[in-house]
Formats: C-alpha cells, structure tokens, sequence
C-alpha cells in the first residue's frame, strides 16, 4: 500500500508509491515509457478490456459496461498512488517520522473512444462531459468518510507528464487536505476574518476592474493571468460568482466552464503551438465546511520552463514572461467559442 | 528591473525577470538555447572577455583579472534574476497585489577553466574550491542590507535546467528569505521552543541511530535519503555538529563536505548513469539570528520524475522509490574518497 510521508523539516508531504516504480535499477535508463500506437492504445473504443473495470461511463442507452458505445470512461488507474483501506491503517509515527497510508482512489478519466491527441480538438460537449465525469466522481469520493479532498488534475503531453497521448484526465482522492490548497485556505479564512468577504471574489473583482491580465470572460466565468504566475502564460479560470466547490456548479456556470476551458485550450495552441500543459482545479475540501471563504478555480500552466535548483530549492519561481504580457498575447485572437 | 510579486492566494512568490526573456511568440518554438561548443564556450579559459567582470577568482600569482590563469572564477549572470538597486525601489502595494524590486545579485561560478562535462570527473580540490566561493560570495552579499538571503545551487544537465553544459554553479542574493526556508525555518523554531533542541539535530540523531537511509559518513558529515523524498534517490548532506550558517564551516568540515559531494556525485553517476540533478543549500538568512535552532545541509535531487499535474496542484510529490531502497541502492558500490 502506498503512503503518505511528511518531511519533519519543512512540513510538506510526499506519497512513496513503490508499486508503481521501476527497480532501482531502471532509473539509470531514463527512456520514455513505453507508448502503444493507436492500434493498441488501451484507452481506445474497443479495447475496454484491457483497463481496469469502469467506475463511471457515459454510454448509449443498450451497451454494456466495459465494451463499446461510450462517450467518455473512467477507470480505476492501474498503478494507483492511492489506494482502498486495506488491513490495519493506522498512522505510523516514528521519533520525528510522521506516515499515513495512502488511502484514497486515483482514476484515469478517457476523455474521448477515439485517438484524439491534440486537446484544441475537444469541442465544448467534450469539456462539458469531462467535468459532468469530475463532479460525479467527486460526489462519490465525498461521501466516503476517509476522504479530505478530491484533486482533478489533466496532464498534456510527454514534457507535462503524460504517459499516454490518448487523451485523458485524473482524479485522485485524498486523506488529507494538499499543502497547496491548505495555505490557499489559511489566507482565504485570514482576508474573511478580516473584512468579512472572499479573497478571490475581491481579486476577481481587482482583475476584472484593470482588465490588464484579463484574457476572456463571460457574465458567469473569467480568464485570466494570475499577477504572480509560476509558469510562463499560466492562466486562471474562476467563477465570478461566490462558490466555494466546482461540484456545486450550476448548469449555466457549466457550460461557461466549459467555454472558458475551450477559450484556453485553443489559444494556447494557436499562440503557442501546442505546447504541453498541466491544469487542475483547487476546490474545497470533501472534510469541512469553508463555504462563506473559498472560491473554486482552475489552474492551468504551460510546459514551458523547467523548474531547476532556484526554484526548487527556494519555492519561488523566476518567470520570464509578464503575465500582462501574456494575456495581451493571448488575447490577440479571436477565437470562436 | 526584475520584480518579485507575491500571489495573494497562495503566498508564494515569483520573479518576473521579463528582461531574461524572448519576447512571447519566442515560447512557441521551445528548441532548447544555443549551446556553444567547446571551442566557442564562454566559459572555457580564454574566453574570459565574453562573459561579465569577474567578481572572485582563484587564479595564479600575477595573472590578471578576466585573463587565463584562473581554476575557479565567479562572474555575473549575463541575465539576472536579480540585479543591483536602481531608482526608487520601494515596494509596490496594489489592492491586494505586493511587490518588491528584485534586488540583489545574480552571479555564475565557472567550477574548471576546462570544459569538463561530467560532474564525477570533479576531484576534491574543485569541490573545497568550489565551497570556499559558495562562502566568499555568501560572506560578501550578507554585508548588504539589503539583502536577506543567498541562495546557492547547481544545475547539471538540460532536463535539469542547466542552459550550458560548461559545469557551473550559481549564487543569488535575495532580498527576501525563501518561502522554502521560512518553513523550515518556522518548524525547527516550533521544534525549539517545544524541546530546546534543534529539529535537524535530532533528526540527524534518529537517522544515524537507524542507518536504514544512510548512503555514506564520517566523522563530520552524513549523506542519507530524506524520509519522504521529493525526487527519487534525493539525499541530503548535513554537519553532523550543529551550526546554522554554511559559511561557518570549519577546514575539517569543508574537507568533509567536499568528500560527502563526491560520494553523492560518484554514485548517481555509477548507478544512475549519470543523471541530470539539481543541488542547493539551505542555510540560515543573513538577515536574522537563527543561530540556535537552525541548521544548515545540502539536497541534492537527480531529475529522473516528472512534476505533473498532481504534484503542481497539491505540493505534494509521488516518489515511486522508498528513500530506503534508494539507499540501499546508492550504498551499494564502494567509491574511493
């Protein structure tokens, strides 16, 4: 089983995960992991037998699970960093060694049955299904007990960690609550006790004032550059209105979402050419009710820059592009939503 | 001038250093940079009119500055990230936006006038020389109050973000401490005030008393894989007696600290094949007494994993080798000091 570790010097976690790892041996190696062609991509229409059963399938009416006639699928993944409470599951503290088994789910969502490699071609039904799959998915983790979080996160591309060009999403449920949302939520909670409002309904409303970092909006969503990005051309998608979960979304606000998603995608292929890319949404915690302080979004960063002993070694990024300049970039097309 | 700004969500900061940058549509093509051979490397001797005046060289009696005759010699970057105080420098608050001018220095320590590739090939004597810059550098910025911190690292291999393959380290004096270090430095102060001891003293206690994570020792260092590793066969090197500043070494302690980087460079490069890595130090700000409670090491961390989407969005890290059998792994060939 899997676990999760924190290191007793800077407090932040790690999941040692050795069911999914190569002997020691093999690291020296270093090459790509090994990619089926489209004929024997087991993400593809036809091949549903060779993951793990669906969990969720959104399929025409008269098809079995597991064989042909889906729209999109979600499967268990096969090397899972999180996995189902198994025997005794107790923390494990040792002198200054703090350890949690990792209990949880990690699921792959298959966004399309066909080989589709270049997410610019996900129409809007696409984007809206992938975060209909989302929002069930994290309905369901939400109400197992051992849950505090469920982390929705794409990955794009070799550079940005796919393993698979067969386009596809994850989910991850948590025990605990991520280092990253836990210090967004410090801050939230910190400005509300403060002045009695969100943190990101004030930097919305900053953001949509000077409009300088403002990249696309609708009356329900905005995208924008963030003012201190960690990755070139990174940009922000958030709801205008106060909602502390993405899983509380409204029918309207979903099919913002979805256009605003499209609204980056495309733009970053067309201004960019295709780079890889990594987005997630930060969202409330499943364990707690931060209602009145939170405010869900999305993260999304190009693969562009590689993070190297400045960064990772101070947790600050140095960023070469402006994120004014970035979104007037990114804002010089006009993109058919 | 470059611009540190801090994210009002999360708390971290970036750099923007736009004057490092291609101008935006340059993101689209993502070749790696121009690596001048050999023969046409700035860094190589004979060359030493193509990069900026040194700031420090060791070099022979009577030779003259930014001339051939040198073993080490530090030169700004050509780029910085941070540059020297100019005009009004006061920060710049913006509803909830907070900046700093990126004060400070931005500086390249040519390790060889050789144009030596392979960090194994480095001896001992490159490595005590390539310390005593680190520590001459260090003591020279920390007499500048403007600054509060200096970062030290090395960047080996283009995966891990090293843009020439001359063999450099770099330094950069920062006029803030690192979000990385304020944590650390917060839990080993928590760790004082609750015990009266130092965290990373007693933390060097329990490892060494277990040995499952120790890769190497003497009297006055440990090399040993941290307990929830952020990069496979990550390992950290620390004084075994406490002292919170690394320019506060002592001759038998720079020996040894040259010895314990030898024997983490020697075996990456036999078991791993010679991976690309990062290293930095953590040491104690120079603009603050942590004397007490800090104490200063060395992570090293090879570039062998990917930061995808989960480990972005959450902080925290999947490691698919236990720093245990990574140990086990780097323990197992012996390597003459």
């Amino acid at each position: 089983m899997p676990e999760l570790r924190r290191d007793p010097l800077s407090g932040r976690w790690a999941i040692i995960a050795a069911e999914r790892a190569r002997r020691p041996q093999d690291f020296a190696r270093r090459q790509p992991p090994i990619e089926a062609g489209p004929g024997a991509c087991p993400f593809c229409e036809g091949h549903e037998r060779e993951t793990p059963p669906e969990v969720l399938a959104y399929r025409q009416e008269g098809s079995s699970p597991d064989s042909p006639g889906w729209r999109l699928r979600v499967v268990p993944n096969l090397y899972p960093a999180l996995g189902p409470a198994e025997g005794e599951m107790a923390p494990r503290r040792q002198g200054l060694s703090e350890a949690l088994p990792a209990v949880g789910a990690h699921e792959v969502v298959i966004i399309r049955p066909e080989h589709v490699e270049v997410p610019a071609q996900l129409g809007e039904d696409d984007l809206r299904r992938l975060v209909r799959a989302f929002i069930a998915r994290h309905q369901t983790h939400a109400a197992n007990p051992q849950v505090g979080y469920v982390h929705a996160t794409m990955n794009y591309g070799r550079e940005a960690g796919a393993s698979r060009e067969h386009l596809h999403a994850q989910l991850f449920a948590l025990p605990l609550v991520p280092t990253l949302v836990e210090q967004e939520l410090a801050r939230c909670e910190e400005h509300y006790a403060a002045c009695g409002r969100c943190l990101v309904c004030d930097l919305l409303a900053q953001e949509l004032e000077s409009g300088a970092r403002v990249v696309w909006q609708d009356e329900r969503m905005a995208l924008f550059a963030p003012f201190a990005p960690r990755a070139p051309f990174e940009v922000w998608l958030a709801p205008r209105h106060h909602r502390a979960s993405f899983a509380a979304m409204d029918e309207g606000e979903l099919g913002s979402f979805a256009s605003g998603l499209r609204q980056a995608l495309l733009r970053l292929h067309h201004r960019l050419g295709d780079p890889p890319f990594n987005f997630w949404l930060h969202t409330a915690p499943t364990s707690r009710d931060v209602g009145s302080f939170y405010h869900w979004h999305l993260e999304l960063q190009p693969k562009l820059a590689i993070a190297a002993g400045f960064e990772l070694g101070t947790d600050i990024i140095i960023n070469t592009i402006a994120p004014e300049s970035a979104a007037v970039f990114l804002r010089e097309i006009g993109v058919q939503g």
